[in-house]
């Protein structure tokens, strides 16, 4: 076949995405390309920097080039990404192409862990991200990102007071417990609360974000009906351990999401504390919590499972020094690297699959 | 020294209560002496059956008769109790003596766990216990006390209908749980949330009780509020992990019931999930959420401790599957067993030595 732009568009459009089930050519994807010599470049466009397809679709352009084209040519894919979004007509945030809840029910189960965690390794995959601790009432993003001291500035921008996220890692992060003292209680009923989650919504000053990830607390109260009614939510994420308990609290969170007139799609669930393995022992799995049961909760719901994270005793040290265990090099960040990467690709089927979620009226 | 009730009397007023820190005498807790030949009984009424001293104070009374009114005496002490009170002339709810609290702040630390098993402990001791679970989203004392399934009867007593709670294990039980389905979620907003707890408290026929305990949720919120302005609490309890996210959010609950207008005397703290011991490796301690954190905030805020509890799988599978440790004869319901001790001479104490708790005037 001759060397043409149009012939190396039509072997690409052999090619699928396999979670978007279209080829990359009717999907827009492919761009720029260019030959010389010998030589064929092209820019593969991704929905998430994160995207866990990316060698695959990179070696399928490769290999379709090579069947459709000629065997010789030399052909570099340029991997990149723009992420996806349905929230680029909406009133307030347009800017942020997705948000995402991560809620569980019960406490302490680790939302806020992963919530550090997948913040951490989506900005490592390169994304724009945004953190916002929606827990008033026990705020540990700050100390989870080593920064409970920070006091965000308030600009005037357009006439308007913003707040300015505090920014570590390179993720942008709200919290109420950068603006109160960390030995004081913050004694408030429901709607108080609710209009610090509506500042950081609505007066904050996000700018460009491809993920805004909201940091829940247990329940299903004021702040989650807050929250829906605020602002279209892109999807949400379960957190859950396994033991009974637990899995009754999740699926309370899964019920007020699917409720009809909340309708938030739930893009996955996370599996954590799983296990504990001493150090000593390291074939031995103690299931503390019990054994396979958000892996079982994410079947009868049909939600994505994202996978387990395991009871280590460094993630713990993690998120009390500060410093995500995204950020090192071992078995706990690659765990946390593989769940933010399903969770950007569930991001983007769902994108690619479901029209913008509408934001829930008020009622109450 | 002749025997005689006064000179009885006498030598058991050297015997000291040493944490109410006077004579038995003075405190009224020595009842009807008698003589018979050579054998002395009296009743000896401690201020709780859980009272760790017991055995101690029983030996003391005998020594203090042998010594003061003859060595040949057989004496016999009769231990029994009545649960001291300062709410007897409380508008709500007088016939119940205590209304302890157990708090955390933090999600996920052991508040429910705590809570079912102090009241398994203390019905042990022979106290009339009564439980109530404020957690309305995430509802854990029915799966905790394997009555998942059971409704409450509503009666009409004197014009009024009042809910009959569940009554398990000896212990009296209430819980949003009893009355919504599993998997619904209870999506309210706070005023709604609060008003359930108003039920627990006044439309609920809790007839006379020893200890009425509140399993809190987490955070400093509507619940909160709403317990202390609907009933005098007479104190709290808290439940900490040992890790900074966890100490940090058991800080503001502490700071909530020591907040002037809300002056909930704190009783004491738990230390839950200390360590974790591989049954492989019982001389092993794994400090998975760090070492000696909840020491060492009771320290700081002056609050007695009451104890550890180490993670342990069985505890754990006892909350699951509705038998609470305390129920069992292992080293788990040792350890609940001695901070339910413990808890109960600390209500003990509180009560000789403070007024009634006031309620919280509603502001909000
Ligand atoms: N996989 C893990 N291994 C070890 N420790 C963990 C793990 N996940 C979370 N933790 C620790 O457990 C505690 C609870 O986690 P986290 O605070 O993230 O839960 P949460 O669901 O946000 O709690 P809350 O309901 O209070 O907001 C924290 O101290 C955290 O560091
Ligand atoms: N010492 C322990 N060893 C092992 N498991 C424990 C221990 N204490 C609590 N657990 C388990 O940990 C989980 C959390 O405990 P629990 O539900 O009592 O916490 P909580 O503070 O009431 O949580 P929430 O904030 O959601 O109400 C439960 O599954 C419980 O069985
Ligand atoms: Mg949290
Ligand atoms: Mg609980």
């Amino acid at each position: 076949m001759a060397i043409t732009q149009d012939n190396i568009l039509k072997a690409l459009a052999q090619v699928m995405d396999p979670d978007l089930k279209k080829d990359l050519v009717s999907l827009n994807m492919i761009k720029d390309i260019s030959i010389d010599g010998n030589a064929i470049y092209f820019t593969v466009v991704l929905t998430t920097p994160a995207c866990p397809l990316k060698e695959l679709i990179k070696n399928d352009c490769i290999d379709a080039i090579h069947k459709n084209v000629g065997a010789d040519f030399q052909v570099f894919p340029n991997m990149t990404s723009d992420v996806t979004s349905t929230r680029s007509t909406a009133p307030l945030l347009p800017n942020v192409k997705n948000i995402i809840a991560i809620a569980s029910g019960k406490g302490g189960v680790g939302k806020s862990t992963v919530s550090a965690n997948l913040a951490v390794s989506l900005a490592q995959s390169g994304a724009k991200v945004g953190l916002i601790d929606a827990d008033i009432f026990g705020p540990s993003i700050p100390t989870m990102f080593n920064c409970e001291h920070e006091q965000p500035e308030v600009k005037e921008i357009n006439g308007k007071n913003v707040i300015i996220p505090i920014e570590q890692y390179g993720i942008k992060l709200i919290s109420i417990g950068f603006l109160t003292p960390p030995d004081n209680a913050v004694v408030w009923r429901g709607p108080m609360a609710s209009s610090a989650l509506k500042q950081f919504l609505g007066d904050t000053d996000w700018g460009e974000l491809d993920y805004l990830l909201i940091d829940l607390p247990p329940g299903t109260s004021d702040i989650h009906l807050t929250m829906v009614q605020t602002i279209p939510v892109t999807g949400a994420l379960i957190v859950t351990t396994p033991q009974k308990v637990a899995l009754a609290d999740a699926q309370k969170a899964i019920a007020m999401f699917k409720q009809p007139q909340i309708n938030v799609p739930i893009l996955g669930l996370v599996e954590n504390m799983a296990y504990f393995t001493p150090e000593e022992l390291p074939e031995n799995k103690y299931f503390i919590f019990g054994e396979g049961g958000g892996y079982k909760l994410s079947e009868r719901y049909e939600i994505p499972f994202l996978g387990q994270i395991p009871l280590v005793q460094s993630i713990r040290e993690s998120g009390d020094s500060g410093y995500p265990s995204a950020m090192k090099n071992d078995v706990s960040s690659e765990a946390f690297e593989e769940i933010a990467k399903k969770a950007a690709r569930q991001i983007a089927i769902r994108n690619a699959n479901m029209a913008g979620t509408t934001k829930v009226e008020m009622t109450n």
